[in-house]
């Protein structure tokens, strides 16, 4: 946790005084071990970021002194698109996008993506947004992705895929591809990766006609919470 | 597991027949969903690749005939310099190393590494090699980078961190850095990664004595696990 998350709720009324307890608490108390008087660094969510100094704390919870007044830097603008990955991998996912200050992550459909996998108690909101806010503390981060969930491939990539391809550079994640995948994207960019086995070549055609370019990165293959990183890395 | 590895072992005396029991049958029989005939993929360690088929089976083993004549591809001329992160990450950065074909990986000391993480079983030259395989076989690669463990920070950075920099590119990753990551590694590297915390100041400046240049990727902080992918994705 580099940066300490607050939401409006952890605030006492008008005050500048924040009173966090649970889980935050207790990373304050036993991993930074911190007491009255350390200042944290903090940021409140989708706000700008400051420090908190620890003006009181219990067992149970603990009590900071906030000041926030820094704008965060600009977040990288970049569309995610991800064909729905296992729960364990999705949760890595969601931290690193949230880690990286994308944008926004699109969940969707594909032909070899589980079924099952779109029963997960991990699409709930509540169950979204804590993966994201994990991501932000990681990466000192204070806005979240916006996260679109797409069920049906086609209606998605017929009416929806254009307008994240158009203006930018668009790009599918497609291993034995011909092009490898530039470095500097130097204007918003949408990258796409498939599930485990691949797109099809049916969706590959229906990304390329809404304009989106497949492209490598060597002959390795990846697992997705490795590739999406790689990805992301190279084209920062 | 998209290469099937094949050692010595499973070899029935010079023959090109090879019987294959726990892990990799079941993952053959349960996942692959193979039956007598199957054409599989596999590569000898550290050796070439080929095709397996799939020729009986029974509930606990599989035995494939197997051709092997394709030489793999070339490694990455990497060297990986991690100060040695807690077991649940490290688990991670082998398979990572290993499914990107990177050539060396160094489990170094540093003062902000937990003393604890040196007691860990995954240490063990069998569990290191367990999990190196596991990122060969998601990678489709069969030769697993070198390990080599080295407990005592100063020793290691006076004697063999220059040997590790000269005729190479070798970059330090620190956040906060003046210098963005280059892209395109044009000849072998050495890419070296702090813990949880960073290097201290003493540890960057042997760094840079030794010839490590500090390089950044942006203003967020990454886990190790994001770290590697996203450094290697921007040098290949």
């Amino acid at each position: 946790m580099n940066l300490i998350i607050l939401v409006e709720q952890d605030f006492r009324g008008e005050t500048k005084r924040a009173v966090l307890r649970g889980r935050r608490a207790s990373h304050i108390q036993n991993v930074l071990r911190a007491g009255v008087g350390t200042v944290l660094r903090v940021g409140l969510l989708n706000g700008p970021t400051g420090k908190g100094t620890v003006v009181a704390q219990t067992d149970a919870q603990v009590e900071l002194e906030v000041e926030v007044s820094e704008s965060e830097g600009p977040r990288l603008p970049c569309t995610l698109l991800v064909a729905l990955p296992r729960p364990k991998s999705l949760r890595r996912i969601l931290q690193t996008a949230a880690a990286f200050g994308i944008e926004r992550i699109v969940l969707m459909e594909s032909w070899r993506v589980e079924k099952s996998f779109w029963g997960s108690p991990l699409l709930e909101p509540s169950a979204l947004n804590e993966q994201l806010i994990l991501g932000l503390e990681q990466g000192c981060v204070t806005r979240p992705p916006e996260v679109i969930i797409r069920r049906r491939f086609r209606p998605f990539a017929e009416d929806e895929l254009p307008s994240m391809a158009s203006g930018r550079l668009a790009l599918l994640a497609h291993p034995r591809s011909a092009t490898l995948c530039p470095t500097h994207a130097t204007r918003p960019f949408s990258l796409a990766f498939g599930p485990e086995g691949g797109w099809t070549p049916f969706e590959v055609e229906l990304f390329k006609g809404a304009g989106f370019a497949p492209v490598h990165l060597g002959d390795r293959i990846l697992r997705i919470e490795q590739a999406v990183p790689a990805f992301l890395g190279r084209l920062i």
